[in-house]
C-alpha cells in the first residue's frame, strides 16, 4: 500500500481546483445563538429578515427647514420663496403641530419630518430674515432630503443572507433594527500536530541533527489570527502507533486536524498509513501546485485531516490555498469555493488582499503546475508598485518571512518576463 | 467661538492627506513583552536579531543521496555515475562516519549532510542496483539540494524590523529560532460613545422620534474585529456638561475616544465645545471627503479624540479612512501613514483588500473633494468583475450594509463613465 502510494504519487497529483472542489463538499458545522454585540467576524447560519420598517419614521437627512414642496417651487437666489418660520424641533421630539401652507419648521439632521411637510431644504440654501420669516433660495421636490419610513429597510425584506461573515457595518445595522441575537455557525476548532524525529520544542536546545518546531506554531497562529481556535497537539515522533494515537486524540476534540509532517517520502507515507488505520479515506495525496505539492487530505470520521508539507514555505502556502478556505467553508461562509475559475483563482473572494504590480525581474516556472512565487513590494522612482521575487526555494524559511505576498504563475506558463503586470496576493 | 466654527466650516475642510499627516504625528504606545506563541497580530516594538545560525547545520532539502559533487560530475541517464551505497541516516540523527570518494549515503529531507559529502542528488534521479550500489543519473554541483548552516538566517542579521505586524509566518520563524518572547507595542484601548437626544439603546423600544443606536456598536465592532479593545461608553444626551464628563471618564481609561455625534451642525459644535472645555486642541474640523466630511479630531491630554459623523455610512467610511490608520500608527505599525501619495491613496499598505473591476454604470461626483461610492461586485457573462454602484446617500444604512467595498473618485473628477476600470477597496 505504502509502496503503491509512493510509486504512483506523481501520477496522482490533483489539480488545485479539483482539491478545492473536494474540500467544498465537507458539511458545515452546527449553528448556535450569539449576542449581536459579540458577533463581528461570525458567519450567519440563517438569513436575517428586517423585523420592522427602518427608519421607523420619516427623517430629515440634513439640517434645514421642513416645508411643503409646492411652496418652494421655482425658488432661486434671485427669486427666493419667503415662508413663515414657525419654530424649531429637536432631534428625538415630535412636533405636535402641522406645517401649513407658506410655513417652515427648522429640523435637525435625523429629526422627524413634521406633519404637513413633504420636503426639507438645506439650511445652507436659506436665510432667516426679519419678522420671523425665512427665505429659501432653492427648490425642493417632494421627498427631497427626507428618508421615508421603511425606505432604508422595509419590514420583511432580507437584510443579510445566510453565509455572510458579519462585518462591523452589519453589527451596526442589526443593532439599529433592535436585533439582539443572531444564529451563527459555531467556530471551527483545529488541532495541529508536529511530527518528526528531528523536531524539538522551541524552548528546547536542539541536539545535533535536531531542529526546533516551526510549523505547528505557524499553523496555530494562522488559525488563531482568523479568529478560530487552535489546539496544539505537541510533537510526535515518526512512529505509526504514536502518530495514530495522537491524531485520534485530537480528532475527538477538533473539527479539523493538521499534521505537519516532514517532507520526506517516508514520512508522508507514514501519515497516509496512519490516516488509513483510523478508517480514513484519502481524498487527495499531492496537489499540482508549487510549493505545497505534498499536501494530503483525508476524511476521518467525516472530518478533514490534512497531512501538511514539512517545508515551512510549502506549509504556509498550502494553509492559505487549501486549509483556510476549507475552514471558512465549514464555518458556513459562502464564497464560491467549489466553483473557482481556473483563470482567476484564487479570486478576491478567496484571497481578498491583493495589489497589482510590475514584476521587477524575469522568473522561470515549471509548466504543468501552478507555481506561487514569493515577492516583496516597493514603489519605484515613477511611483509604480514593483514586485521583487524573493530568492530561496521552499526550504528557506526567511523567503516567506520577508515576502509581502505571492504571485501565481499559472500551470501553462514557462515563466514571466520582467515588466509583466502581475496581481500580488498580499499578506495584508 | 461656536459661531466661528460654524461659519467658517466650509473654509476649514482639510484635505484628507493633510488629516492623515496630522494623525501620523501622534506618538506610539509603550512596549510590553509578549509570549511569541500568543503574539500573532501584534506589532514589534523592537527589531528582532537572529540569535544563532539557522538552520543550525547543513541540511538536505530533498530525499536523496549525499554525495561528493565530483563523483557525479557529468552523470546522465545514458552515462550514470555508479556509487557505493553506504547506508541510510534518519532525520534527527548524525552519521558518525564519512562519505568517502565513490560513496553515497541515503538522507531524508531535513537530514544532516554527512561529513565528506557536499551535495545531495534527488532520489528521483537515482536507482538502487544490485551489489549495494546506487546509480546516479544527474550531476549535482557543490551545495546542490543543501541548505547550509546559517544560509537561511545568519547570526546577528535582522530578521524582522520594528513596526512589523506579526503574521503566522513570523511566529513560525521566531519559534524556529528559539525566541520565546518579543517586545511588542501595547494594544490600543478605544472608548466609543453615542450622543444624541434621539438615540436609544438597541434593546429598548424607540418612542416617537427616537431611533436605536447604530454607530456606537458598529464602531466598537470595527475596533474589536481588528483585535483592539473597545470600551462602550453608552449614550449621552446632547448636553455639554454630560458630554464633557463622559469624554473625560473615557479618556482616563482609553488611548483614543470616538464620539458618535449626530450629523447636525449644532451637535457638531457641541462636540467641539466639549473637547475645548477639556483643554483639547482641535486639529481638524471637517475633511474634504464624502462621505465623512463632518469628522472632527482633537488632541486632549495628548490623546486623539474624534467627533465622528452621525450618518452610519459616513461614520463607517471615516473610521476606515482615518481612525483605523491612526490606531495602527499608535500601535507602532509602519506603513507610510504621513506620506501617502495623492494619486494612489488609500494604497495597499493602508487598505490591503482590493479588486480591479469595471464600473457598471456612470457615476457623477462633486469636484473639489474625494468621494467614496459604495459598490457591489459581481462577475459578468464574460467573467469580468463588475462594480455596481449601490443607490442611496450616506444617510442610508443599508447602502453600506449591502456594499462589497468602496471606489474612490478623486477630488479633480466630475464623475466616471460606465466601463471605467476602477480599484474597489473591498471589505475583505
Amino acid at each position: 500500500m505504502t509502496e503503491g502510494i509512493q510509486g504512483n504519487e506523481f501520477l496522482k497529483l490533483v489539480p488545485p481546483l479539483q482539491a478545492l472542489k473536494v474540500l467544498s463538499e465537507f458539511g458545515g458545522l452546527e449553528p448556535e445563538a450569539a449576542e449581536v454585540a459579540d458577533a463581528v467576524g461570525r458567519v450567519l447560519a440563517e438569513s436575517v429578515v428586517v423585523p420592522h420598517d427602518y427608519p421607523p419614521f420619516d427623517r430629515a437627512t440634513v439640517d434645514g427647514y421642513a416645508v411643503r414642496s409646492l411652496d418652494v417651487q421655482g425658488a432661486s437666489n434671485g427669486v427666493p420663496a419667503t415662508l413663515e418660520s414657525i419654530g424649531r424641533i429637536e432631534a428625538g421630539r415630535v412636533f405636535d403641530g402641522r406645517v401649513g401652507p407658506g410655513q417652515a419648521l427648522a429640523v435637525p439632521t435625523g429629526g422627524v419630518l413634521p406633519r404637513g411637510a413633504d420636503a426639507v431644504v438645506m439650511v445652507e440654501d436659506t436665510a432667516e430674515v426679519a419678522g420671523g420669516l425665512v427665505e429659501v433660495y432653492r427648490a425642493a421636490g417632494v421627498g427631497r432630503n427626507v428618508l421615508h419610513r421603511g425606505e432604508d429597510a422595509g419590514e420583511g425584506q432580507i437584510l443579510l443572507v445566510a453565509g455572510t461573515r458579519l462585518r462591523s457595518h452589519h453589527i451596526g445595522a442589526l443593532c439599529g433594527l433592535g436585533i439582539g441575537t443572531a444564529s451563527v455557525v459555531r467556530r471551527p476548532v483545529v488541532g495541529v500536530l508536529a511530527t518528526g524525529n528531528e523536531i524539538v520544542s522551541p524552548d528546547q536546545e536542539p541536539g545535533p541533527g535536531q531542529i526546533r518546531d516551526v510549523n505547528q506554531h505557524a499553523m496555530a497562529a494562522a488559525v488563531e489570527s482568523r479568529g478560530w481556535r487552535a489546539i496544539r497537539g505537541g510533537i510526535v515522533p515518526d512512529r505509526l502507533d504514536e502518530l495514530t494515537a495522537s491524531v485520534a486524540g485530537l480528532l475527538s476534540d477538533c473539527d479539523v486536524v493538521l499534521l505537519s509532517g516532514g517532507s520526506s517520502v517516508g514520512v508522508r507515507d507514514l501519515t497516509a498509513t496512519a490516516l488509513e488505520r483510523l478508517g480514513g479515506r484519502i481524498l487527495f495525496h499531492g496537489v499540482a501546485v508549487k510549493p505545497g505539492r505534498p499536501t494530503i487530505c483525508a476524511m476521518v470520521n467525516g472530518k478533514p485531516v490534512f497531512g501538511m508539507p514539512g517545508h515551512p514555505v510549502s506549509s504556509a502556502v498550502s494553509f492559505e490555498l487549501f486549509v483556510a478556505p476549507l475552514l471558512r467553508s465549514i464555518e458556513g461562509e459562502v464564497f464560491g469555493l467549489g466553483e473557482m475559475d481556473v483563470r482567476s483563482w484564487p479570486d478576491a473572494r478567496m484571497w481578498p488582499t491583493r495589489q497589482r504590480a510590475l514584476l521587477a525581474r524575469r522568473v522561470a516556472s515549471v509548466p504543468g503546475r501552478d507555481e506561487f512565487i514569493r515577492v516583496r513590494l516597493r514603489r519605484d522612482a515613477q511611483d509604480r508598485w514593483m514586485a521583487d521575487p524573493v530568492p530561496g526555494d521552499s526550504s528557506v524559511l526567511t523567503s516567506v518571512v520577508s515576502a509581502h505576498g505571492l504571485v501565481r504563475l499559472p500551470a501553462g506558463l514557462e515563466g514571466l518576463e520582467a515588466g509583466s503586470e502581475v496581481e500580488v496576493l498580499t499578506y495584508g
